[in-house]
């Protein structure tokens, strides 16, 4: 992606840190302020497209051009030879977190740490989001077939592309986005749609014509008559047809899942799953437990996180040349300095209460923030996606009951330490200056 | 955009769609089923994107090798020498439209209609999404400069450019996104971060800093006491230094700015505007209409569709070889045919009423719905933005003031035509069919 997807304010701050010498090490800090309404706690995703967009960011000639018509000379020579070359600590990808707890810190000179915001927050905001959507029917229907159905009504394409992988992570089974699964390697899965039915003069046709093609295939039934499809496809099977499951996508689900049920196993069609879809999303899936369905294609609501489209994020400077900073700014003041988080659990293992403290402390309780990256290098090798996938199932295991709920919200503890308190005093004496 | 950013079962469709010969004319049609709530009327936006889509796509032999190892190999060699060559029909960017109305027409051979269907849909979906929230805020405040300030919570890469260019097409004055200025030449804006403020010592040196490099620039009030901050604004301009503008950005904005523009007033920089933003959406906006606050940044509510982030489009099947198609499924049924919407206007141009009926009908009004592509070819050159939103202007004149509200919901009136319901009943009649 372009390194001129940021906000102009970005080159414009630049400019001055550039005119003012002001090059030294900032230190700049990821985090979400607050939960939003039926969240219990967050994913933490999108990790790896930030660590990429980091090594790969340069600017293009045609870029430069186009900045030239409004910066002066230097600020385009120093882009011209731009390579980020700072330090990175993050949480993995798939770590279960709160409000105000860093999940990425960019250690760099400021005019570097300043021109990666944009994206960085554009990256680590929307998977982030997504995972913690998806993560809330994983964590209520865990043994049923879960895949992302949302391409179309994502935001863009790389909305699309990323929710796949950010749902996956998470825990779904797959997504119906084919480049998606060739990009990152996630399971693909596919039904057919009501215009093949309806391209046919007859459903039985469509079906068979479909069958004939993909042996042991999904076919859709609402396109005219739910249970009038579900007779068809047992006529189907009498046939010799091998018919994998059904797809039911309309109307009441709860009941149509049932007679189709009867239906097809009165036709001696036990193993014919059956899969639902439409509109669907944690709250509906979580009626629909007892009903027989053995999957659920879940789409816009996921994609869109439709219930909260958005997390109150930031991208905040925490310290600059070894000065600890925050801003004051009504109902956004933020913590100053460079943080860690300690994760304290209990004898079972469970998530207990997370502390948040400066990286210098030396409290108990398991760290989650480490270094990634490295002079603009990553670490470590980029981390198979399904490896990514059961570290998030293993988060799961340690959260308590009342945060794995989705019809309640409670909240986890999460500690400011005294020493950020004290570090925040001193912070704000110095940063107060009368009209000189 | 990559060929495979597309549903699985496009791929699986056209394979079976192949191998039963079924490469008739197939027309299908994009529309929005209903209105979401707060939402009086839609404007059409995406159009440009689709077009570039359709002109461009192909598929790359990675691509190719990664479904090969999914489909047969005469899948594979149709993919190989994939062009869209078929007719399209569209309303212009920036039309209103209301429910059920087609704003796009593929008139193609099935398979290739079919495989379009997934990124149709991304695209347009997205980009009306955003015009129809922008398009509130304008209403609003007409008189106002509005800046998108969104690309950091946007649903990723695409979303951020995409939203720039809708919401300048829906009468924003720019955008924050520099790649958006650069690739759709929308006016690019910027200020100062608070980050910038923070790294320096002393509030005022940052402000004098950034005028140094930026006069006439926008300065950042809010980083630790809002009305301090305008006192500095006034030395400044003592010292000499020109200010274009201040921004705030948290805090009660009605409050403050009064305060601010009374110090800046009695500071003779009368002419130094206001700048808001945090938070904003339409409706914050209008309660703050009445404040002297000369510009308002939008970001996260206008990127996502913060209350509405999904539309309940659909890209449907409407005729296949000349034969009518719909679908009867509870809740989703459409209306089949090749459709026109008809336009009429009372004797002071406002909207009165729209009938949709068949292309081939010849009612009175405006045809809203016109070929833009003949055999894979545009019909016209690209259409600069500024002349789109021109457009988009014009359309927002005929409103009735009923539609304009924000906070009020009203119909406008939408009729089937009689000859739609007529061709609704033969299609019904020849698609019902018994178990044979």
């Amino acid at each position: 992606m372009s390194a001129l997807l940021a906000d102009l304010y970005e080159f414009t701050m630049l400019q001055s840190y550039l005119e003012q010498n002001m090059t030294k090490t900032a230190v700049f800090e990821f985090f979400v302020r607050k939960l939003p309404p039926n969240r219990n706690f967050l994913v933490a995703a999108g990790l790896e497209e930030v660590l990429d967009f980091l090594e790969n960011m340069t600017f293009l000639e045609e870029e430069l051009d186009y900045l030239s018509g409004i910066f002066p000379a230097f600020v385009i020579d120093y882009l011209q030879g731009f390579r980020f070359d700072g330090e990175v600590h993050a949480m993995a990808e798939g770590t279960i977190f709160f409000q105000n707890e860093p999940i990425l810190r960019i250690t760099a000179p400021l005019p570097q740490a300043q021109l990666v915001e944009s994206r960085i927050m554009n990256l680590l905001h929307f998977e982030t989001l997504i995972a913690s959507k998806a993560a809330r029917s994983v964590l209520t229907a865990p043994d049923r077939r879960l895949v992302d159905f949302g391409l179309r009504r994502a935001h863009g394409a790389e909305a699309g592309l990323l929710a796949a992988r950010a749902s996956y992570l998470a825990g779904f089974s797959g997504t119906a986005t084919v480049l998606a699964g060739m990009k990152f390697g996630i399971p693909i899965f596919g039904t057919m749609a009501h215009s093949f039915v309806e391209a046919h003069e007859d459903e039985m046709d469509a079906f068979r014509n479909f069958a004939r093609s993909h042996p042991g295939s999904t076919l859709l039934l609402d396109t005219f008559d739910t249970e009038l499809a579900a007779e068809k496809v047992v006529a189907l099977a009498r046939e010799g047809w091998k018919i994998g499951g059904v797809r039911l996508d309309s109307g009441d689900l709860a009941m149509h899942a049932g007679k189709v049920r009867s239906i097809l196993d009165a036709g001696g069609l036990r193993d014919t799953v059956i899969f639902a879809s439409g509109n669907l999303d944690e709250y509906a899936v979580n009626r629909l437990l007892d009903c027989p369905i053995d999957g659920f294609g879940i789409g816009t609501a996921l994609v869109t996180s439709e219930d909260h489209p958005m997390l109150d994020c930031a991208y905040k400077l925490q310290e600059y040349d070894g000065r600890p900073c925050r801003k004051r700014s009504e109902g956004k003041a933020t913590w100053p300095g460079t943080k860690q988080v300690f994760r304290l659990r209990d004898s079972r293992g469970k998530l207990e209460k997370d502390v948040i403290s400066l990286e210098c402390d030396d409290l108990e309780g398991e760290r989650l923030v480490g270094p990634v990256m490295h002079e603009g290098k990553r670490l470590h090798p980029r981390t198979p996606i399904a490896r990514l996938r059961e570290r998030t199932m293993q988060n799961y295991a340690s959260l308590p009951e009342s945060l794995r709920k989705i019809d309640a919200e409670n909240a986890h503890p999460v500690e400011i330490s005294q020493l950020i308190h004290d570090l925040s005093k001193r912070a704000d004496r110095r940063e107060i200056h009368p009209l000189s």
